[in-house]
């Protein structure tokens, strides 16, 4: 696998420079969380305390941060391309960020970024535009590089032997939790250092699509959704497999391969130049011919990188066009309230010649005791 | 154990109106996270999918969410209290936020909430005006109910008893790591259901406030800082010790009854009335007369309740007078950079009195091997 060195964060914050010129910014603001962790090579603990990464158009990269972090930040891989100023507790945490910006100016900021920390600034700076990425750089991280694409590849892999051992474990008799419980645990051996979600939607659970894991007990005849993922070596799985107690009804069957051929469908119409939209069309045009279409309550896929949810989004009304590197999750489903559900998930990346699956365990429905 | 009722959840909406009236607000406007979970019992994935509470100063309060997230919703103990509103993937999810409120209108905003969102809200709503929480309503959540108090003296005691079972681990020739390890399992073990930190600084490492666990191998003669907690039951924990490998030298023992004094004089300042303020001054008071001023780098202490870092905060600056039922940290600690730390953390409750500690592990140097 290839290295991630300080040469990677320097192109990254030159690139993020760059994207912020041609979209008349000055200067983007990096907030604690993925897209800090993509430029910064740093995951602070987030907590109300001020950290932010400045990079402007022109000029050196500043992170203004807690002086009781300095000696972390310090220790990054990016660390060398990245001026620090610190702040300690009792002063003005905002006074040092706001001397790096400008009255007038125009500034990205992190989708995540705090509401107390954005309210200060403009508080202090009333006639500077703030713009959240994923509304003026909505593409900002969505092109993976090999170094990126690697660790996705590896984070799957570990999401796809996680499945293949919990196949063998019990699940009639067992609530879901514990199930869940085996999930997380399982992610961490196969690699993991952060698990996100292990959904568990066991009969009627599983027709909600973020149910996560309750006491219900799973039963013979069950549907079983189960959606898990997380982080490793900083970059993140996700994949569902809806798998079954016992021999499934013939409707259970019949469900099942219409999400199977949607999933297949929408991963088919990947292709350099396709509006993303399109992705999520195909994929519901398959439900809808089957009669549940009222029954698919949810795009079909959203990015992933440093964190497992990011731009770009797989929804009506996304016209950006597919670019080779995009990484996203492909999942249609249907839900049938109070029945169960249905949801198959891979992660994909596009290549010059359509996708290649991250994740790669059997798509057809597997039966568990 | 007092059970936590839907009519506590009754209570604590009209407890937020009425707050948000004597504010001059109009509504308070409740993201995922904290907030969320203690005014409508409910924690969702925190993602790019809006979901937010409205607590009106008359009227119903009201949740915008996900249409994927609305059976979770509606299975909350405050359900019964909250109506709720949905959106699907695809559609403007800002709208039915947009029509909860009005023109020349004032909020007040969880700290925590996404720019992504405010921003959004600022941009159809120009003549509105938004204020963060900890800025207008400092107090929101930080007197606790004795509902709450119990959970966090529960949460306190599974923390306490991580720490013994600590003492009995061997430190010296394993990782960082794997000592933080051992604490996460404990904590799970001893009720927790979410792990938010374990920190093991050891030597030079413990001069770093913020230092998390690295791959240092701990050695005889290092003094070790361990500063671990999360959520029980839905209310946190997080308490500091410091313990040295087998036999102190005279300086860490000095360094160490510092450090012990000053937390038990800022625990002997909380009274009713005290500004918050006047409780990290006394701290830093005792630690200055011993030469040690320029090593404490941070704030005494922070509130805790349905997170582990909250309002109040114990730091210069901060006149808000302690209030009877408030719960917070007490962490002195001195830092001598590339050599050693201690810290010592209790979370204490104020009370008519003064104050109870609901750490209460031993405060002296512990020995380890």
């Amino acid at each position: 696998m290839q290295e991630i060195t300080a040469q990677h964060f320097a192109e990254r914050l030159a690139r993020g420079a760059a994207q912020a010129r041609a979209a008349d910014l000055d200067a983007l603001l990096v907030a604690p969380g993925p897209d800090l962790a993509y430029f910064a090579d740093y995951l602070p603990p987030v907590t109300e305390r001020l950290t932010m990464l400045v990079i402007p158009t022109e000029g050196e990269p500043t992170m203004i941060l807690p002086v009781l972090e300095h000696d972390s930040a310090a220790a990054t891989r990016a660390a060398g391309a990245i001026r620090l100023i610190t702040w300690a507790d009792g002063e003005d945490e905002h006074a040092p960020l706001v001397d790096q910006l400008w009255s007038g100016g125009r500034y990205g900021i992190s989708d995540s970024a705090w509401a107390l920390h954005l309210l200060a600034l403009q508080h202090e700076l009333p006639d500077v535009r703030f713009r959240a990425f994923s509304d003026v750089l909505p593409l900002l991280r969505a092109v993976k590089g090999a170094d990126e694409i690697d660790r996705l590849a590896a984070a799957g892999a570990a999401a796809d032997a996680t499945f293949e051992d919990i196949l063998s474990v019990p699940f009639a008799g067992r609530a879901e939790r514990e199930v869940a419980a085996d999930l997380g645990r399982l992610l961490r051996e196969h690699g993991h250092s952060q698990v996100d979600f292990t959904i568990v939607g066991s009969g009627p659970n599983g027709a909600n699509p973020h149910h996560e894991a309750g006491d219900r007990i799973i039963r013979q005849g069950d549907m079983v959704v189960l959606d898990f993922g997380g982080l490793m070596d900083g970059y993140g799985s996700d994949t569902t497999r809806t798998v079954h107690v016992g021999e499934p009804t013939d409707e259970e069957h019949e469900v099942f391969e219409v999400v199977k051929r949607a999933q297949q469908a929408a991963f088919d119409a990947v292709a350099v130049g396709v509006p993303l939209q399109e992705i999520d069309r195909t994929a519901r045009a398959v439900i809808a011919e089957a009669g549940y279409g009222p029954y698919f309550v949810h795009r079909v896929g959203h990015g992933i990188g440093t964190t497992t949810h990011e731009p770009p989004y797989l929804v009506e009304g996304e016209e950006q066009p597919v670019v080779a590197g995009m990484c996203f999750s492909i999942e249609p489903g249907i839900y049938l309230p109070g029945r169960f559900g249905v949801r198959i998930e891979d992660i994909v990346v596009a290549t010059a010649d359509g996708a290649e699956r991250l994740n790669n365990t059997s798509r057809e429905l597997h039966l568990v005791r």
